[in-house]
Parts: structure tokens; sequence; C-alpha cells
């Protein structure tokens, strides 16, 4: 217990394979780059590192997404090594692991049942944010950096068909896309090309980030270095990513020809994500009537809300609902809330 | 000059961003992996490994794709770069460089004009492949690790439309597919799994080499680490990487899953070849009556044959032509011979 308020102090982590998201009762939340799979073993240290950049707390709240690495052998392996690694980075402090039954699990039970929380972590958002939306059919519309979540939503609760993210791939309810990390080879085949559909390098040459940073939808950032080829974050760079996609070169393509290349992909990926909405919604909840938007790819969740919804429908926005930092690190913000409402019942 | 039958001795070096291979005038050759876009800088030393698995050779025929790699700013630099190794691993021998012009160069020549030496090794392959095809309409299928090369051949000459690999994308000559390297994520958006349709995860979890072991087109090999995740090439170490495509692990995903995944994977790569070697032929010379297959996919190369050709077509292999070895080489020993035939009037 905290010896201000008498209300226990949260700590909520959302560990996926590539970032750490860290979210605290008190309102801010952080999220850290880390390559889990890169180097599983320093997982412990990054989890001390994402604590410490927020107030310490009693509790702490877990779900997770990086258990599917291919460090790990299996999700059950993963899950074991993900919570192993959380316990020795917070010995003594009670743990609460949040599944896909919608309740948090000890974390001796998650490890026995790893299919729970294996991945759970879109359930704890839409729990949350189908508050924004009390009544009727809608939609969670959440895009990250990887991945996109589509969840529908029945009057102010999640409505989704998946559980696991193999049953999620198959409903629409899981993309696997999102505004940073997708490689461009994984959004189309090929792209119009100064007028002609040109097949695409199949290499890590470029990713979305590239597209929304050409497009502006992304600031530049030079001091980011975490893009296909290590190079800055910037529209120069950028172009330059984007040329090799169609094995072209800055002295072959210009910054013409990154932006129609970059609105060739944005339009790709708006496609893929449209069906895969309607193919959620349509067999859980039917039309979607208002949405609820999130994520650092919020700008897109707004765009695909406006091509989905009937015109002037509510579009409910998690950075206004919860504050930007807060949105940034959205699951982690909601186990925490979750956790907080369902403590006198935790395991 | 060699001393024994007073012909020169040659040395082909095809020197891509993921393989260097070398062919000896003698008929040896043999193919080394180096990610050249990893440590740029040991090429050299990575150039003097491979001349000293074959006999000394008094000239070097040198052609290249590394010169794409990120690691290089520009096509430009990547050249000059790679041309500079070769010289500081070869000093004081004469280099003749390969260009899409269908003649060799000077080092200083290629230099001065970057565009020529760029990706030109499929010229030096198909001229010689297009002998075999002597008269009328065919097409050369030379399926790599990484890429496709489908050339029209017209009376026993090369009839490609595109000099340029930007250009070579647009006409169907050039696909960014092959049997080793090439991402599940870039062949397809979603593969039936269990019979769904199901997306598939953007991440770089499996790659052919997977597809064509499960289905017994590439023998196992426990030594080859060359993966995705950097675990063996075996049958059940593919199983472990295809799972994770539909989000799944080995405890949920089995040996049939995979055969199925992989059947349906091998079925989207023969499409995307089948259309663009359809595309590449039409603009070209029209339905092709022949074909000449090769390279490590050669397998794939025959099928494809079978279903591009009229029935009875003659279908030419590599392979038997030139033996096995010179045929995993083939650009490397292309440039030999013509380097060789050419040799009176080099620069």
């Amino acid at each position: 217990m905290s010896p201000g308020d008498g209300l226990p102090l949260w700590l909520g982590l959302d560990i996926g394979g590539a970032n750490i998201k860290a979210a605290h009762s008190n309102g801010r939340a952080i999220s850290i780059p880390f390559e889990l799979w890169k180097r599983p073993s320093d997982l412990r240290e990054m989890l001390c590192r994402a604590a410490g950049l927020l107030p310490a707390a009693d509790h702490l709240a877990v779900t997770m997404t990086a258990e599917l690495c291919d460090c790990f052998a299996t999700k059950a392996e993963g899950v074991s090594a993900i919570l192993g690694a959380v316990s020795e980075a917070f010995p003594g402090r009670p743990v609460a692991v949040w599944g896909t039954e919608g309740r948090f699990l000890s974390v001796e039970e998650a490890i026995r049942r790893p299919e729970l929380p294996a991945a759970a972590n879109w359930l704890a958002l839409a729990t949350l944010a189908a508050r924004l939306l009390p009544e009727g059919p809608g939609i969670l519309i959440d895009i990250g950096s990887t991945t996109t979540d589509l969840i529908p939503l029945k009057d102010g609760l999640p409505a989704a068909r998946g559980r696991t993210d193999t049953r999620r791939l198959q409903t629409g309810e899981l993309v696997y896309a999102g505004v940073r990390r997708t490689p461009l080879m994984a959004l189309a085949a090929e792209l119009p090309h100064r007028g002609e559909p040109t097949a695409l390098t199949a290499e890590l040459f470029a990713a979305t980030l590239d597209v929304y940073l050409t497009l502006g939808d992304i600031p530049p950032d030079p001091t980011n270095d975490s893009t296909p080829d290590g190079g800055p974050a910037t529209v120069e760079a950028a172009r330059d990513r984007l040329a090799r996609m169609v094995a072209a070169d800055r002295d072959s393509f210009s910054a013409e020809d990154a932006v129609a290349l970059a609105r060739a992909a944005d339009e790709a990926l708006m496609a893929r994500l449209l069906a895969a909405a309607n193919r959620a919604c349509r067999a859980a909840v039917g039309p979607p009537a208002g949405a609820v938007v999130s994520g650092s790819g919020s700008f897109l969740a707004r765009r695909l809300a406006s091509r989905l919804l009937p015109p002037g429908s509510p579009v409910r926005s998690l950075d206004d609902a919860w504050g930007p930092l807060a949105s940034q690190a959205g699951c982690a913000y909601a186990i925490v809330v979750l956790a907080a409402e369902q403590e006198p019942s935790l395991p």
C-alpha cells in the first residue's frame, strides 16, 4: 500500500518483442525500444530500467506478446521465461498476469496455462476502450508500430471472436501491420513506380516508418535509428530506403518518386485494414456505428474510421480520453486500471 | 598466360549481396555465403578466400549484384567499393567487368559508368544459355536463393527488354523471390491454415528454404544455419519457423499443418512466377516454345516450365549442359566463357 492515499500503487508492464511499455497508476507511461528476440537474457535489466523511469509501485500487473519471439522454442517457454524475468526484476512484489479470459492470473497459473497470458494485451485495452462507446455496435482500431487490433465492440464490451493470435489472424481482428516496423515487402508484391506496376524487392530495405515519414504523418527524428538500414528516421534517408524497394537509388529516384511510392503503400495498407475490419465486424456485431482509435498509429486509425463508418459517427480517441502518454502505452495503462478495479479479487 | 596450354586461365567472380560465386576456366566452381551488407569491409578477404578454393588464374572477369546493398549509399558507390576490393584482392591482375551492353569494361570505365556493371550478371548467363535453344522463342528460368530471372530468348539470343533492375522488375524479367531467402511475408498476405484463410505475421520468422525443406525439394543440412532464426536447416526446425507465420508454435502446429502451409506458399510463389514469365514473354517474343532451367532452384524452374510451355517442348538444363557446379555458379561460369571468347578485343 502507498503511504499517501491508502490506495495501492500499480505498475503495468506490456512486454512486446520490440518494445517494453510501462504505465503507472498515477497516469504516467513510457515506451522503450528493446529487441527481445536478439538478447532475451537482457530482459530483466530492461524491465528494471523501464520501471526506474516511473515512480515506485507496490504491485505489478503484466501482459505480453513477446512470447512469440523466435528466441523461445514455444509460447509456453516464452511465457515462463518472461515471467521469470519479471520475478527476478521485482523480487517479493505481487504480480498479476492478465489473461484472455478477461481476468488476472497468478504467475504460477500463468505458467501452468500459458495459452491464457499469451498475447492477451489487446483484450485489456479493448475492455477499457469499449466503455467509451456504451451503446450499439462499434470497433476499436488500435494501430501500433508492428500490428493492428480491430476489435468489434457491442454495448460497451468487447465482442471479439478470437482468443489466440492464430484465430485473430483468421477473424480479421489482428492484422500484422503497423505504422513503423512493417517491411514494405509484406505490404504489397508490387506498387506503381512512374506509372508502371513494379515488383518490389523482398529485402528489409524499407518499412512503414519510411512511408509515414515521407507522407509527413510521423515527424522526422534524426536520433532514431530503429530503421531497416540503421540510418536516421529522416525524410531524406527514408527516400534512400524506399528507392531500394524498386532497385533504385537516390541518383535515379526523386523526392516525387518517394511520395508516389509512399502514397501507394499507404493505400495498400489501408485496403488491407479495411478488408480485415469489415471481416471482423460483419461476423460479430454487424456494421460498426462508432469507433475508438488508439496507438502510435492513431492518425491512420482515424482515416480508417472515416472510411469504415457512416458520416457523422462518433470517433473517440484514447489520446483524448486517457492523455497521449497513456495512449502510447495503452495496454500497459489498461491493465493498471483493470488491476486496480479487480484488486479485491486478485489471486 | 598459363604455362600449360598457352590459353589464359580465367577466374570469374559473381559478387552478390548474400553469396560470392566463383568459377574457373577449367570448369570448377564454388559458392560461398557472405552477407556483404553486414560487413562490407571484409569483401577483399572473402574474395581471396573464394579464389583460394580454385586453381590460380591469370585474368579476372567480374560481375555483380551486391551494389544494391544498403551499406552503399548509391549503386555508383557500391560499384566503386566492390571493384576497389577486387583490385586490392588481386593486385596487378587484369580485370574485365561485365556490363549490360553485353561487353566487358575496364575497371575505370565501369566505375565511370556504374549503370553498366550494376546487376549485369543475368545477361551473361542468358547470353550463354540462349545458345541451348538456337531456334524460335524460348525462356531462361534461372531461380536462385533470392531472385528469379525470367529472360525471353529468341533464335539463340537473349531478347530481354529491361537493362536496369528497376525496369526488369516492371517487365517481369526479374522476380525478387527464390527458393531459400525469400521471407514468407513477401510471398503472401494470407495463406490457408486448417482450411481458413489466415493472415501471416510480418516478421522474418520463415523463408522459402523452410517451404522446400518441408516439401522435400531441398535436403536437410543440420550444419547450415543461414535460416531466419539461425536454427538448423532441418524439417523439424522448419516446422517451428512455419508455425510462427500463423502465430502458432510446435505445440499447436503439426507436421501436417507444416506441409499444408508449405504447399500453399509454393503455390503462391508459382503463381507469381507464372504471371511474371507470361508478362516477360508476351511483350518480347510471344509464347515460349522451349526453356532453359538453371540455378539452385532448378527443381522449381522445371515445374514452372511444365506449366508455361506446350506439352513436349524442349526443356534444357544448365546442370546437364555445364555440370552441376557450373550451374550453381552459373553467372560466374558464363562470364569466364564469354571473357575467353571475347579476349582478343577486351579493354
